[in-house]
Protein backbone atom coordinates (compact mmCIF):
# COMPACT_ATOMS: atom_id res chain seq x y z
CA UNK A 1 0.00 0.00 0.00
CA UNK A 2 1.36 3.34 -1.28
CA UNK A 3 2.38 5.44 1.78
CA UNK A 4 3.21 9.41 1.90
CA UNK A 5 6.43 10.52 3.87
CA UNK A 6 4.54 10.91 7.31
CA UNK A 7 3.29 7.01 6.68
CA UNK A 8 -0.32 7.94 5.73
CA UNK A 9 -1.71 5.87 3.11
CA UNK A 10 -2.56 7.91 0.24
CA UNK A 11 -4.92 5.50 -1.79
CA UNK A 12 -8.26 6.99 -0.47
CA UNK A 13 -10.32 7.69 -3.25
CA UNK A 14 -11.93 11.11 -3.09
CA UNK A 15 -15.29 9.47 -4.10
CA UNK A 16 -17.27 7.38 -1.36
CA UNK A 17 -17.66 3.46 -2.26
CA UNK A 18 -20.67 2.00 -0.81
CA UNK A 19 -21.32 -1.99 -1.34
CA UNK A 20 -24.52 -3.38 -1.51
CA UNK A 21 -24.14 -7.52 -0.60
CA UNK A 22 -26.42 -9.91 -1.03
CA UNK A 23 -26.63 -12.40 2.33
CA UNK A 24 -27.60 -15.86 2.99
CA UNK A 25 -27.32 -16.79 6.24
CA UNK A 26 -28.97 -20.38 8.23
CA UNK A 27 -29.51 -17.91 11.85
CA UNK A 28 -29.03 -21.35 14.38
CA UNK A 29 -25.15 -20.46 15.37
CA UNK A 30 -26.22 -16.56 15.16
CA UNK A 31 -27.29 -14.13 18.36
CA UNK A 32 -28.92 -12.10 15.55
CA UNK A 33 -27.99 -9.50 12.58
CA UNK A 34 -26.36 -7.21 15.21
CA UNK A 35 -23.28 -6.96 16.86
CA UNK A 36 -22.67 -7.36 20.14
CA UNK A 37 -19.68 -7.99 22.17
CA UNK A 38 -18.64 -11.83 23.01
CA UNK A 39 -21.34 -12.82 20.93
CA UNK A 40 -21.12 -14.51 16.89
CA UNK A 41 -23.29 -12.73 15.47
CA UNK A 42 -23.76 -11.71 11.41
CA UNK A 43 -22.91 -8.37 11.43
CA UNK A 44 -19.82 -9.43 13.91
CA UNK A 45 -18.92 -12.23 11.51
CA UNK A 46 -19.72 -9.75 8.11
CA UNK A 47 -17.50 -6.46 9.54
CA UNK A 48 -14.77 -8.74 10.78
CA UNK A 49 -13.97 -10.22 7.14
CA UNK A 50 -14.78 -7.24 4.84
CA UNK A 51 -12.17 -5.10 7.44
CA UNK A 52 -9.50 -7.88 6.65
CA UNK A 53 -10.50 -7.30 3.09
CA UNK A 54 -10.49 -3.05 3.18
CA UNK A 55 -7.42 -3.23 5.86
CA UNK A 56 -9.68 -1.01 8.36
CA UNK A 57 -12.59 -1.35 10.37
CA UNK A 58 -15.81 -1.30 8.19
CA UNK A 59 -19.37 -0.79 9.35
CA UNK A 60 -22.63 -2.85 8.06
CA UNK A 61 -25.88 -1.49 8.08
CA UNK A 62 -28.55 -4.40 7.12
CA UNK A 63 -31.98 -3.61 5.41
CA UNK A 64 -33.57 -5.87 8.06
CA UNK A 65 -32.29 -6.67 11.86
CA UNK A 66 -33.26 -10.17 12.46
CA UNK A 67 -33.02 -11.68 15.79
CA UNK A 68 -31.11 -14.30 17.05
CA UNK A 69 -32.01 -17.67 15.68
CA UNK A 70 -33.52 -16.00 12.31
CA UNK A 71 -32.35 -17.18 8.91
CA UNK A 72 -32.04 -14.98 5.61
CA UNK A 73 -31.97 -16.19 1.89
CA UNK A 74 -31.92 -12.92 0.79
CA UNK A 75 -30.70 -10.07 3.65
CA UNK A 76 -29.32 -6.66 2.10
CA UNK A 77 -26.87 -5.21 3.54
CA UNK A 78 -24.80 -1.54 2.92
CA UNK A 79 -20.89 -1.01 3.39
CA UNK A 80 -18.87 1.86 2.23
CA UNK A 81 -15.31 1.01 1.87
CA UNK A 82 -12.17 2.09 0.40
CA UNK A 83 -10.74 -1.29 -1.06
CA UNK A 84 -10.63 -0.66 -5.20
CA UNK A 85 -10.90 -4.70 -5.82
CA UNK A 86 -13.79 -4.97 -7.89
CA UNK A 87 -17.19 -6.37 -6.41
CA UNK A 88 -16.57 -9.59 -7.89
CA UNK A 89 -12.99 -10.56 -6.32
CA UNK A 90 -14.35 -8.71 -3.07
CA UNK A 91 -17.18 -11.56 -3.05
CA UNK A 92 -14.92 -14.41 -3.56
CA UNK A 93 -12.77 -12.69 -0.83
CA UNK A 94 -15.38 -12.59 1.51
CA UNK A 95 -16.80 -15.99 0.75
CA UNK A 96 -12.70 -17.03 1.86
CA UNK A 97 -13.24 -15.34 6.07
CA UNK A 98 -16.43 -16.24 5.75
CA UNK A 99 -18.16 -19.20 7.69
CA UNK A 100 -20.24 -21.87 6.05
CA UNK A 101 -23.49 -20.77 7.69
CA UNK A 102 -22.74 -16.61 6.21
CA UNK A 103 -22.40 -16.54 2.70
CA UNK A 104 -22.56 -13.45 0.39
CA UNK A 105 -24.35 -14.33 -3.04
CA UNK A 106 -23.69 -10.87 -4.62
CA UNK A 107 -21.85 -7.93 -4.23
CA UNK A 108 -22.60 -4.80 -6.39
CA UNK A 109 -20.91 -1.15 -6.34
CA UNK A 110 -24.08 0.86 -4.81
CA UNK A 111 -24.86 4.96 -5.45
CA UNK A 112 -22.59 6.87 -2.57
CA UNK A 113 -25.81 7.15 -0.38
CA UNK A 114 -27.11 4.30 -0.60
CA UNK A 115 -28.02 2.69 2.95
CA UNK A 116 -29.44 -0.62 2.85
CA UNK A 117 -31.91 0.25 5.85
CA UNK A 118 -33.10 3.64 5.03
CA UNK A 119 -33.26 2.71 1.03
CA UNK A 120 -35.19 -0.08 1.22
CA UNK A 121 -39.20 0.27 0.38
CA UNK A 122 -40.65 -3.79 1.57
CA UNK A 123 -39.48 -6.84 2.95
CA UNK A 124 -40.78 -10.10 2.33
CA UNK A 125 -40.91 -13.04 5.03
CA UNK A 126 -41.58 -16.72 5.56
CA UNK A 127 -42.82 -18.55 8.47
CA UNK A 128 -42.50 -22.15 7.98
CA UNK A 129 -44.32 -24.69 10.67
CA UNK A 130 -44.55 -28.17 10.62
CA UNK A 131 -48.05 -29.53 11.50
CA UNK A 132 -49.42 -32.91 13.11
CA UNK A 133 -46.00 -34.89 12.26
CA UNK A 134 -42.70 -36.16 13.84
CA UNK A 135 -40.32 -33.72 13.31
CA UNK A 136 -37.86 -33.83 10.77
CA UNK A 137 -34.19 -33.88 11.61
CA UNK A 138 -33.71 -32.44 8.04
CA UNK A 139 -35.60 -29.24 8.52
CA UNK A 140 -35.84 -28.95 12.29
CA UNK A 141 -33.69 -25.72 12.33
CA UNK A 142 -36.08 -23.76 9.84
CA UNK A 143 -39.41 -24.86 11.24
CA UNK A 144 -41.57 -24.27 13.94
CA UNK A 145 -43.04 -27.74 14.77
CA UNK A 146 -46.21 -27.56 16.29
CA UNK A 147 -48.25 -30.93 17.70
CA UNK A 148 -51.36 -31.42 15.99
CA UNK A 149 -52.73 -30.37 12.47
CA UNK A 150 -53.74 -27.08 11.76
CA UNK A 151 -56.76 -25.67 10.22
CA UNK A 152 -55.70 -23.90 7.62
CA UNK A 153 -58.79 -22.49 6.14
CA UNK A 154 -59.52 -20.48 9.30
CA UNK A 155 -55.66 -19.62 9.34
CA UNK A 156 -56.41 -17.90 5.69
CA UNK A 157 -59.38 -16.32 6.75
CA UNK A 158 -57.50 -14.57 9.81
CA UNK A 159 -54.69 -13.82 7.78
CA UNK A 160 -56.26 -11.85 4.80
CA UNK A 161 -57.87 -9.96 7.62
CA UNK A 162 -54.19 -7.75 8.06
CA UNK A 163 -53.59 -6.87 4.38
CA UNK A 164 -53.50 -3.03 4.40
CA UNK A 165 -52.37 -0.27 6.72
CA UNK A 166 -52.75 -0.84 10.62
CA UNK A 167 -51.65 -0.24 13.61
CA UNK A 168 -49.83 -3.27 14.33
CA UNK A 169 -49.44 -2.85 18.20
CA UNK A 170 -50.80 -5.84 19.17
CA UNK A 171 -48.27 -7.56 17.76
CA UNK A 172 -45.22 -5.33 18.53
CA UNK A 173 -43.15 -6.68 21.01
CA UNK A 174 -42.70 -5.03 24.31
CA UNK A 175 -40.43 -2.07 24.47
CA UNK A 176 -40.34 -1.16 21.18
CA UNK A 177 -38.94 2.44 20.59
CA UNK A 178 -40.65 3.47 17.12
CA UNK A 179 -42.72 6.82 16.66
CA UNK A 180 -45.53 4.27 15.07
CA UNK A 181 -46.81 1.56 15.15
CA UNK A 182 -49.05 1.59 12.15
CA UNK A 183 -47.51 -0.51 9.43
CA UNK A 184 -48.93 -1.89 5.64
CA UNK A 185 -49.19 -5.28 4.47
CA UNK A 186 -49.11 -6.17 0.90
CA UNK A 187 -49.44 -9.90 1.38
CA UNK A 188 -50.50 -11.68 4.18
CA UNK A 189 -51.22 -15.74 3.46
CA UNK A 190 -51.14 -19.22 4.72
CA UNK A 191 -50.57 -21.96 2.62
CA UNK A 192 -50.49 -25.91 3.07
CA UNK A 193 -47.41 -27.27 0.89
CA UNK A 194 -49.15 -29.66 -1.64
CA UNK A 195 -46.43 -32.08 -1.91
CA UNK A 196 -45.99 -31.86 1.63
CA UNK A 197 -48.80 -31.07 3.17
CA UNK A 198 -47.17 -31.62 7.38
CA UNK A 199 -45.33 -27.88 6.37
CA UNK A 200 -47.93 -24.75 6.25
CA UNK A 201 -46.17 -21.44 5.49
CA UNK A 202 -47.20 -18.14 6.21
CA UNK A 203 -45.68 -15.55 3.67
CA UNK A 204 -46.24 -11.85 4.57
CA UNK A 205 -44.94 -8.95 2.14
CA UNK A 206 -44.76 -5.22 4.26
CA UNK A 207 -43.00 -1.87 3.62
CA UNK A 208 -41.87 -2.44 7.59
CA UNK A 209 -42.11 -4.55 10.27
CA UNK A 210 -42.18 -3.74 14.01
CA UNK A 211 -40.44 -6.03 16.09
CA UNK A 212 -41.42 -9.50 16.57
CA UNK A 213 -44.22 -8.85 14.50
CA UNK A 214 -44.28 -11.43 12.16
CA UNK A 215 -43.30 -14.28 15.00
CA UNK A 216 -46.69 -12.74 17.18
CA UNK A 217 -48.94 -12.65 14.40
CA UNK A 218 -47.98 -16.24 13.78
CA UNK A 219 -48.37 -17.13 17.45
CA UNK A 220 -51.87 -15.65 16.60
CA UNK A 221 -52.32 -17.65 13.37
CA UNK A 222 -51.63 -20.81 15.55
CA UNK A 223 -54.13 -20.22 18.17
CA UNK A 224 -56.19 -19.70 15.48
CA UNK A 225 -55.91 -22.94 13.61
CA UNK A 226 -56.08 -24.59 17.06
CA UNK A 227 -59.64 -22.86 17.37
CA UNK A 228 -58.84 -21.28 20.34
CA UNK A 229 -60.50 -18.25 18.85
CA UNK A 230 -62.05 -18.00 15.14
CA UNK A 231 -60.81 -16.01 12.16
CA UNK A 232 -62.73 -13.02 12.71
CA UNK A 233 -60.84 -12.52 16.33
CA UNK A 234 -57.83 -11.69 13.98
CA UNK A 235 -59.30 -8.16 13.21
CA UNK A 236 -60.60 -7.76 17.02
CA UNK A 237 -57.45 -8.55 17.99
CA UNK A 238 -55.84 -6.17 15.64
CA UNK A 239 -58.33 -3.12 16.51
CA UNK A 240 -57.21 -3.82 20.49
CA UNK A 241 -53.95 -2.71 19.59
CA UNK A 242 -52.98 -4.42 22.91
CA UNK A 243 -50.07 -6.79 22.55
CA UNK A 244 -52.00 -9.08 25.78
CA UNK A 245 -54.46 -9.63 23.07
CA UNK A 246 -52.62 -11.51 20.89
CA UNK A 247 -50.94 -15.02 20.43
CA UNK A 248 -47.71 -15.64 22.00
CA UNK A 249 -44.74 -15.22 20.23
CA UNK A 250 -43.57 -17.55 17.73
CA UNK A 251 -39.88 -19.67 17.94
CA UNK A 252 -37.24 -17.92 15.66
CA UNK A 253 -36.20 -20.81 13.64
CA UNK A 254 -39.33 -20.77 11.62
CA UNK A 255 -38.59 -17.10 10.11
CA UNK A 256 -36.66 -16.33 7.11
CA UNK A 257 -36.16 -13.01 5.40
CA UNK A 258 -36.74 -14.14 2.04
CA UNK A 259 -35.91 -10.89 0.54
CA UNK A 260 -35.63 -6.82 0.51
CA UNK A 261 -37.30 -4.32 -1.88
CA UNK A 262 -36.02 -1.43 -3.04
CA UNK B 1 -42.53 -55.17 37.33
CA UNK B 2 -43.69 -58.08 39.18
CA UNK B 3 -41.13 -59.92 40.46
CA UNK B 4 -40.64 -63.80 42.14
CA UNK B 5 -39.68 -64.29 45.71
CA UNK B 6 -36.22 -64.85 44.46
CA UNK B 7 -36.26 -61.22 42.56
CA UNK B 8 -35.99 -62.67 38.88
CA UNK B 9 -37.84 -60.59 36.27
CA UNK B 10 -41.19 -63.08 35.81
CA UNK B 11 -42.23 -60.70 32.65
CA UNK B 12 -39.95 -62.12 30.27
CA UNK B 13 -42.10 -63.21 27.50
CA UNK B 14 -42.07 -67.07 26.03
CA UNK B 15 -41.97 -65.73 22.36
CA UNK B 16 -39.36 -63.80 21.14
CA UNK B 17 -40.87 -60.16 20.33
CA UNK B 18 -38.72 -58.18 17.90
CA UNK B 19 -39.06 -54.48 16.86
CA UNK B 20 -38.78 -53.37 12.97
CA UNK B 21 -37.91 -49.29 13.75
CA UNK B 22 -37.69 -46.51 10.58
CA UNK B 23 -35.55 -43.89 11.37
CA UNK B 24 -34.00 -41.10 9.98
CA UNK B 25 -30.94 -39.12 10.76
CA UNK B 26 -29.33 -36.13 9.58
CA UNK B 27 -25.52 -37.82 9.89
CA UNK B 28 -23.67 -34.69 10.10
CA UNK B 29 -22.99 -34.71 13.92
CA UNK B 30 -22.66 -38.46 14.11
CA UNK B 31 -19.48 -41.23 13.52
CA UNK B 32 -21.68 -43.57 11.73
CA UNK B 33 -24.06 -45.87 12.74
CA UNK B 34 -21.85 -48.24 14.02
CA UNK B 35 -21.47 -47.86 17.69
CA UNK B 36 -17.28 -46.96 18.88
CA UNK B 37 -16.43 -46.67 22.30
CA UNK B 38 -16.34 -42.76 23.03
CA UNK B 39 -18.34 -41.53 19.78
CA UNK B 40 -21.62 -40.69 19.21
CA UNK B 41 -22.85 -42.88 16.87
CA UNK B 42 -26.55 -43.86 16.04
CA UNK B 43 -26.31 -47.38 16.77
CA UNK B 44 -25.26 -45.93 20.13
CA UNK B 45 -27.87 -43.23 20.73
CA UNK B 46 -30.50 -45.34 19.25
CA UNK B 47 -29.43 -48.87 21.78
CA UNK B 48 -29.13 -46.40 24.83
CA UNK B 49 -32.45 -44.90 24.42
CA UNK B 50 -34.29 -48.21 23.83
CA UNK B 51 -32.57 -49.72 26.51
CA UNK B 52 -33.89 -47.20 28.91
CA UNK B 53 -37.55 -48.19 27.54
CA UNK B 54 -36.66 -51.96 27.62
CA UNK B 55 -35.12 -52.07 31.27
CA UNK B 56 -32.12 -53.59 30.25
CA UNK B 57 -29.40 -53.69 27.27
CA UNK B 58 -30.59 -54.07 23.78
CA UNK B 59 -28.92 -54.60 20.23
CA UNK B 60 -29.54 -52.69 17.33
CA UNK B 61 -29.24 -54.11 13.75
CA UNK B 62 -29.28 -51.83 10.94
CA UNK B 63 -29.74 -52.74 7.30
CA UNK B 64 -27.27 -50.10 6.10
CA UNK B 65 -24.23 -49.55 8.11
CA UNK B 66 -23.89 -45.75 7.00
CA UNK B 67 -20.24 -44.13 7.67
CA UNK B 68 -19.81 -40.78 9.17
CA UNK B 69 -21.49 -37.93 7.93
CA UNK B 70 -24.06 -40.04 5.89
CA UNK B 71 -27.48 -39.36 6.12
CA UNK B 72 -30.67 -41.85 6.32
CA UNK B 73 -34.18 -40.79 5.85
CA UNK B 74 -35.65 -44.37 6.04
CA UNK B 75 -32.92 -46.49 7.66
CA UNK B 76 -34.43 -49.72 8.90
CA UNK B 77 -33.21 -51.59 12.51
CA UNK B 78 -34.30 -54.23 14.05
CA UNK B 79 -33.65 -54.61 17.91
CA UNK B 80 -35.28 -57.77 19.73
CA UNK B 81 -36.98 -56.79 22.92
CA UNK B 82 -38.87 -57.69 26.05
CA UNK B 83 -41.20 -54.62 26.96
CA UNK B 84 -44.56 -55.69 26.73
CA UNK B 85 -45.25 -51.62 25.95
CA UNK B 86 -47.37 -50.90 22.22
CA UNK B 87 -45.35 -50.24 19.73
CA UNK B 88 -47.00 -46.85 19.04
CA UNK B 89 -45.67 -46.07 22.61
CA UNK B 90 -42.60 -47.69 22.11
CA UNK B 91 -42.13 -44.80 19.47
CA UNK B 92 -43.19 -41.97 21.26
CA UNK B 93 -40.84 -43.33 24.64
CA UNK B 94 -37.79 -43.53 22.16
CA UNK B 95 -38.13 -40.16 21.22
CA UNK B 96 -38.47 -38.79 23.80
CA UNK B 97 -34.95 -39.84 24.98
CA UNK B 98 -32.95 -38.84 21.31
CA UNK B 99 -31.44 -35.91 20.24
CA UNK B 100 -33.14 -33.80 17.69
CA UNK B 101 -31.07 -35.17 14.60
CA UNK B 102 -32.07 -38.73 15.24
CA UNK B 103 -36.04 -39.66 14.57
CA UNK B 104 -37.79 -42.70 14.75
CA UNK B 105 -40.75 -42.31 12.27
CA UNK B 106 -42.44 -45.56 12.65
CA UNK B 107 -42.60 -48.75 15.16
CA UNK B 108 -43.65 -52.22 14.23
CA UNK B 109 -43.68 -55.86 15.45
CA UNK B 110 -41.70 -57.48 13.16
CA UNK B 111 -41.31 -61.61 12.94
CA UNK B 112 -38.94 -63.15 15.52
CA UNK B 113 -36.55 -63.97 13.35
CA UNK B 114 -36.80 -60.92 11.80
CA UNK B 115 -33.03 -58.90 10.87
CA UNK B 116 -32.99 -55.58 9.28
CA UNK B 117 -29.61 -56.79 7.67
CA UNK B 118 -30.08 -60.28 6.16
CA UNK B 119 -33.52 -59.65 5.41
CA UNK B 120 -33.29 -56.45 3.09
CA UNK B 121 -33.78 -57.39 -0.27
CA UNK B 122 -32.13 -53.90 -1.49
CA UNK B 123 -31.45 -50.09 -0.73
CA UNK B 124 -31.81 -46.99 -2.43
CA UNK B 125 -28.92 -44.65 -1.85
CA UNK B 126 -29.03 -40.64 -3.08
CA UNK B 127 -26.15 -38.68 -3.63
CA UNK B 128 -26.28 -34.91 -4.14
CA UNK B 129 -24.25 -32.52 -5.86
CA UNK B 130 -23.73 -28.59 -5.86
CA UNK B 131 -22.31 -27.57 -9.09
CA UNK B 132 -20.83 -24.05 -10.00
CA UNK B 133 -22.38 -22.18 -7.74
CA UNK B 134 -22.16 -20.50 -4.24
CA UNK B 135 -22.09 -22.45 -1.39
CA UNK B 136 -25.76 -22.18 0.69
CA UNK B 137 -25.66 -22.20 4.05
CA UNK B 138 -29.33 -23.95 4.12
CA UNK B 139 -28.03 -27.02 2.31
CA UNK B 140 -24.33 -27.29 3.07
CA UNK B 141 -24.91 -30.48 5.51
CA UNK B 142 -26.06 -32.43 2.71
CA UNK B 143 -24.71 -31.27 -0.23
CA UNK B 144 -21.06 -32.34 -1.99
CA UNK B 145 -20.27 -28.73 -3.39
CA UNK B 146 -18.14 -28.91 -6.53
CA UNK B 147 -16.41 -25.71 -8.45
CA UNK B 148 -17.80 -25.51 -12.08
CA UNK B 149 -20.49 -27.22 -13.68
CA UNK B 150 -20.98 -30.35 -14.54
CA UNK B 151 -21.55 -32.50 -18.04
CA UNK B 152 -24.98 -33.79 -16.87
CA UNK B 153 -25.30 -35.87 -20.22
CA UNK B 154 -22.01 -37.39 -19.89
CA UNK B 155 -22.66 -38.72 -16.55
CA UNK B 156 -26.50 -40.19 -17.34
CA UNK B 157 -24.08 -41.90 -19.94
CA UNK B 158 -21.61 -43.48 -17.71
CA UNK B 159 -24.42 -43.95 -15.14
CA UNK B 160 -26.33 -46.01 -16.96
CA UNK B 161 -23.04 -48.56 -17.73
CA UNK B 162 -23.65 -49.51 -14.36
CA UNK B 163 -27.25 -51.16 -14.42
CA UNK B 164 -27.38 -55.22 -14.16
CA UNK B 165 -25.03 -57.09 -12.27
CA UNK B 166 -21.37 -56.66 -12.44
CA UNK B 167 -18.35 -56.79 -10.41
CA UNK B 168 -17.80 -53.60 -8.97
CA UNK B 169 -13.96 -54.22 -7.20
CA UNK B 170 -12.94 -51.08 -8.79
CA UNK B 171 -15.17 -48.92 -6.90
CA UNK B 172 -14.72 -51.09 -3.40
CA UNK B 173 -13.31 -49.20 -0.32
CA UNK B 174 -9.68 -50.67 0.09
CA UNK B 175 -9.43 -53.31 3.16
CA UNK B 176 -13.26 -54.44 2.55
CA UNK B 177 -13.82 -58.06 3.88
CA UNK B 178 -16.49 -59.11 1.35
CA UNK B 179 -16.85 -62.83 -0.35
CA UNK B 180 -17.32 -61.31 -3.60
CA UNK B 181 -17.77 -57.75 -4.76
CA UNK B 182 -20.40 -58.67 -7.73
CA UNK B 183 -23.49 -57.09 -7.10
CA UNK B 184 -26.75 -56.12 -9.12
CA UNK B 185 -28.02 -52.24 -9.38
CA UNK B 186 -31.57 -51.91 -10.67
CA UNK B 187 -30.80 -48.16 -11.04
CA UNK B 188 -28.09 -45.80 -11.52
CA UNK B 189 -29.14 -42.37 -12.97
CA UNK B 190 -27.87 -38.73 -12.64
CA UNK B 191 -30.75 -35.88 -12.87
CA UNK B 192 -30.50 -32.48 -13.00
CA UNK B 193 -33.25 -30.78 -10.31
CA UNK B 194 -35.99 -29.09 -12.67
CA UNK B 195 -36.46 -25.91 -10.49
CA UNK B 196 -33.09 -25.85 -8.90
CA UNK B 197 -30.44 -26.73 -11.72
CA UNK B 198 -27.16 -25.99 -9.54
CA UNK B 199 -28.33 -29.04 -7.85
CA UNK B 200 -27.35 -32.68 -9.61
CA UNK B 201 -28.64 -36.14 -8.07
CA UNK B 202 -27.46 -39.44 -8.62
CA UNK B 203 -30.27 -42.25 -7.47
CA UNK B 204 -29.08 -45.70 -6.73
CA UNK B 205 -30.80 -49.05 -6.17
CA UNK B 206 -29.63 -52.34 -5.76
CA UNK B 207 -29.64 -55.48 -3.90
CA UNK B 208 -26.30 -54.64 -2.06
CA UNK B 209 -23.49 -52.42 -1.74
CA UNK B 210 -20.13 -52.37 -1.28
CA UNK B 211 -18.31 -49.98 1.38
CA UNK B 212 -18.12 -46.53 0.03
CA UNK B 213 -19.29 -48.10 -3.68
CA UNK B 214 -21.94 -45.13 -3.99
CA UNK B 215 -18.87 -42.31 -2.84
CA UNK B 216 -16.46 -43.93 -5.34
CA UNK B 217 -19.30 -44.40 -8.07
CA UNK B 218 -19.71 -40.51 -7.65
CA UNK B 219 -16.49 -39.51 -7.34
CA UNK B 220 -16.04 -41.39 -10.89
CA UNK B 221 -19.17 -39.43 -12.40
CA UNK B 222 -18.10 -36.54 -11.58
CA UNK B 223 -14.56 -36.85 -13.08
CA UNK B 224 -16.77 -37.83 -16.77
CA UNK B 225 -18.57 -34.59 -15.94
CA UNK B 226 -15.35 -32.48 -15.74
CA UNK B 227 -14.29 -34.38 -18.86
CA UNK B 228 -11.40 -35.99 -17.38
CA UNK B 229 -12.98 -38.80 -19.30
CA UNK B 230 -15.56 -39.81 -21.66
CA UNK B 231 -18.66 -41.20 -20.44
CA UNK B 232 -17.32 -44.60 -21.45
CA UNK B 233 -14.80 -45.22 -19.84
CA UNK B 234 -16.74 -45.99 -17.21
CA UNK B 235 -16.70 -49.10 -18.95
CA UNK B 236 -13.24 -50.00 -18.93
CA UNK B 237 -13.47 -49.09 -15.00
CA UNK B 238 -15.96 -51.45 -14.12
CA UNK B 239 -14.06 -54.08 -16.06
CA UNK B 240 -10.77 -53.48 -14.47
CA UNK B 241 -11.54 -53.88 -11.29
CA UNK B 242 -9.30 -52.12 -9.95
CA UNK B 243 -9.71 -48.82 -7.48
CA UNK B 244 -7.46 -47.31 -8.73
CA UNK B 245 -8.38 -47.17 -11.84
CA UNK B 246 -12.07 -45.30 -10.78
CA UNK B 247 -12.15 -41.38 -9.22
CA UNK B 248 -11.71 -40.03 -5.55
CA UNK B 249 -14.51 -41.22 -2.83
CA UNK B 250 -16.92 -38.41 -3.33
CA UNK B 251 -17.29 -37.07 0.53
CA UNK B 252 -20.26 -38.48 3.10
CA UNK B 253 -22.15 -35.53 3.47
CA UNK B 254 -23.94 -35.73 0.20
CA UNK B 255 -24.97 -39.28 0.53
CA UNK B 256 -28.36 -40.04 2.24
CA UNK B 257 -29.75 -43.88 2.43
CA UNK B 258 -33.21 -43.41 1.13
CA UNK B 259 -35.25 -46.56 1.36
CA UNK B 260 -34.30 -49.89 2.62
CA UNK B 261 -36.28 -52.59 0.41
CA UNK B 262 -37.75 -55.97 1.62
Amino acid sequence: MPEDPAGRDTTVSTTRRVLKLTIAYEGTDFAGWQRQPGARTVQGCLEEAMAAIDKRPVSAVAAGRTDAGVHAWAQVVSIPVRTHLSAAVIQRAINFHLPGDLRVTDVEDAAPDFNARRKSTGKIYRYTMLAGAEPDPFTRRVVWRVTGDLDVAAMQHAAALLVGEHDFASFQAAGGDVVTSVRTLLRSAVTREATAPHYIRYDVEGTGFLRHMVRNIVGTLVDIGRHRWPPEAMADILASRSRDRAGATAPPQGLVLVRVLF
